[in-house]
């Protein structure tokens, strides 16, 4: 029996919903028992600088939380406000699809940290960030 | 005589490059002896959540992180690209235009450390972020 | 009237109890409406490197992280535990008493966010950090 | 052959000389291919609170940052300042002594990305962090 409390296309389903993240077309690709995979397309929109092309940290951030974030509802049933975010960026992004892995470190009743990684092409980790997220009512 | 390196007119041409800040529609509003000032318009995309019409903590994240770097490329006269991002959100961002001031807390020939804050209309304190950036070649 | 919920010499109490803020011999030495002060002595035992001589990191973060939390504390007539801290250290601090200054940025229910200022003898600021404090019932 | 530049005696030594480690009494206890472990006994001036008795998050936080920053070391065979630290507490410590892990994520020329995770007796992982260090000139 699975910890998460969200099935594969419920956790699709919402991770769809933001207005926000449709303009990233983000996707959910896989609910494990322990992590979550979120897929990213590229578009021409992400770049940071041109020549050379990188992918802009202020995406990759938000991919990162949004990782994070749905790897705490997939375990919770419901989604949870970022009280804070910290993204290590370890290297650049060129243009093309990024994919992000979300865990959980705790769960608790008032507050959640979880992580995240995102990997390019290659698979190379390019940037890796934690959270805080509140779960309610204290 | 200014510690800036870059005239406003300079800097506000770069903030305006990157393909993600078009998108942003970023523009330079202010260029202080201290400060920069960084005003995004709203856009539908940047949504979250719908109702609650909420901000993504993910745009505002790229608000925050590209004031403070903004704020160094004022006094270095150069961009340096982020190394680590840390983010505090403090309150929810309704619909509407935000302001970003960001400033240089240290200034080094490797590392700059800057901090930035996000207002929305009101004037309100929505998020605030430190970030280390690397003045050195990558 | 002032916004904090202790007194001067009630704050300045709950400062000194800890067994390692004893050995740390920290000191309430203001109490303002929008900030406290928190002086530390000098010991030997805090060098990190003898030759050049400077102070350790984990000492420093001990009081970023106190300073914060007595700054919610003043506020908030209670403590609470610390959920995060993020520190940037500015410059290498030389042996000498430290003065740490906390400010409270924002002030939940369940959540508060502070912040604080680490100087050394010479007014330098040799460190800076924000966190998260809960506030609820752990 | 291994990727550290230092044998497990020299990382050792390394460890103690500090006047701030010899006082928290840490002892580097495995040099593995991708982690280091340091052990540090309980010593009473460690609490943060007598009834109930807790670790001071000062100390975890010292802890975590000499764990990550000697897991640097090994790899590159010289120490390195610390840019910054981000600590995540998930429970309270009680008495006891602390057992950390750390491991680099990122060894560049002039910066390096690494965490460290804290257990407690019970090998629950009690805290975790993530910190940037200068590995030199940029």
């Amino acid at each position: 029996m699975s910890v998460n409390q969200l099935s594969f296309d419920e956790l699709a389903e919402r991770v769809r919903r933001a207005p926000y993240h449709k303009w990233l077309g983000v996707e959910l690709t896989a609910l494990d028992e322990d992590e979550i995979e979120i897929t990213m397309p590229w578009r021409d929109e992400f770049l940071s600088s041109i020549d050379p092309p990188y992918g802009h940290g202020g995406v990759i951030a938000a991919l990162l939380d949004l990782a994070a974030d749905f790897a705490v509802a997939a375990r919770a049933g419901r989604g949870a406000p970022t009280v804070d975010l910290r993204v290590d960026y370890l290297r650049a992004a060129g243009p093309g699809p990024l994919r992000a892995r979300g865990r959980v470190l705790r769960l608790g009743r008032s507050l959640a940290t979880a992580e995240a990684d995102v990997f390019d092409q290659g698979d190379r980790k390019v940037a890796t960030a934690r959270a805080v997220f509140f779960m309610g009512k204290a």
